[in-house]
């Protein structure tokens, strides 16, 4: 049995008693580290507080590995009980569907261990909901790759009045591009999109278009470390947005649409300068 | 203080580690019937199994008891640590939006702690999460109520090829007309909303939309109970899905949009007939 575990967005308090139940069961722990690096601290002291409290230790597992040699701990699970912890729900932000898929092909039964991530947890600024519409993701600009097909989303979004997640870049592991052209894998250190990253790139793209979906007046909402004990949320034009500094990672945005009276009463108490 | 605590959306086990450890310390644990009555079955002995587990009596408080009494709770939270315990997540499906609005007016401090939601739950039928308009709601139709709002929500997301998550109807503790005609109130025993109401209104709607959004051969993936030991998930057009019986509440139905390969291999898994 492979036991696909989210882990939530804290800390190792956030595993659910489902989740530790299968752990403890688990003859091997392998853990995602694409985004676990960042959330959980995993270089530091976080995996320990983590082997700790699950009572297991836990092999931490690179985006290679999950992609590469996924079907080593695939046969694990043949034979034995694994799980792979995940931040967040396995299902959410980052998916693990070709994980699921590749391990039912081989025959291995899974079992899921849901827990909040940030396409819910985002609940919390206030605003409702079923009134997002699609999500979108906002890739780090270079000086000669400026992908913007997330502006026609936001714009649908906000013709029909829908707030937008906008989900920000993170890179854990890239190998740098002089170390790919000597054919030696040298890594970048990780990287990840602050929200005002993400406000000065969608004020660029924005130019581009005449049909001006926003401007540096739109509301939105800022949201770091959503779900942690020291969260942060900001509500502001995204003007007043790129004056915050928002700390460590990791950040989110919501670009406002229409609001509900109670949407609104929410939003002001995370409102910068607010009575 | 007050904890608002999201218990997710299988049993008494999908509680977080951190949410366990709040309701240890709190004076008062309330706990909201109005999505509880049918998840957690709260009549029978899942109340007992939960003050089991979390080592407190619950106070479980009606959908009358949160809206006109919430203040008395709130009070208490003003000097003492109060949990209140919410199906899902805090800020889900069931948004608890007005509740933090009022405690924070009455200067109440607040902490969420998150959980899974089928907002995101959702996800394990293979959908990605980022590819889902505008969520709907489908009330029950009555001989002379049948409100079709989300048709037009339904038609949007369909021309821009993304899926749309229909949350179905449940009624607890409505009183009835007749009661309510004679001043006192008698309640109507709680009823939900089968995937197979909901495809029927569906099919009902669309009739009075000659730009058919959708029909009996458009692919949907109908889920019962997600999250729980027993789930039920199954893909096939809204004709065939009628003839299943997808069982005990709650119930919930994805509208497919257009879907990527990775999207049809899940699907495959939990496709009617399917080789």
């Amino acid at each position: 049995m492979l036991y696909i575990i989210g882990l939530g967005l804290g800390d190792e308090k956030d595993i659910t008693l489902r989740g530790l139940e299968a752990i403890k069961k688990c003859s091997k722990v392998y853990m995602e580290a694409y985004t676990s690096l960042l959330s959980f601290g995993i270089t530091s002291d976080g995996l320990s507080k983590l082997e700790k409290v699950y009572g297991k230790s836990i092999i931490v597992s690179d985006r290679e590995m999950v992609e590469e040699k996924a079907d080593d701990m695939l046969l694990e699970a043949l034979v034995s009980d694994v799980a792979f912890l995940v931040v967040g729900d396995p299902f959410g932000a980052t998916t693990h569907s070709d994980l699921v898929v590749r391990a039912k092909k081989l025959g291995v039964d899974v079992k899921v261990v849901h827990n909040a991530s940030v396409m819910n947890a985002i609940g919390v600024c206030g605003l409702q909901l079923y009134r997002y519409g699609e999500t979108i993701s906002i890739p780090f600009f270079t000086e000669t790759w400026k992908p913007d097909s997330f502006y026609e989303k936001i714009r649908r979004n906000r013709e029909l009045g829908l707030h937008t997640l906008c989900l920000l870049d993170i890179k854990v592991k890239e190998p740098s591009l002089e170390s790919l052209c000597r054919g030696k894998k040298v890594y970048e250190p990780p990287r990840f999109m602050t929200i005002n990253t993400a406000i000065e790139q969608l004020l660029e793209v924005v130019q581009n278009h005449p049909d001006s979906a926003y401007n540096k007046d739109t509301t939105c909402v800022g949201l770091a470390r959503v779900g942690c004990e020291d969260q942060m949320i900001a509500a502001g034009s995204m003007e007043q947005l790129l004056t915050l500094d928002f700390g460590p990672p990791l950040h989110c945005l919501v670009i406002v649409g229409d609001t509900h009276p109670i949407e609104e009463e929410m939003l002001q108490f995370y409102t910068i300068n607010s009575s």
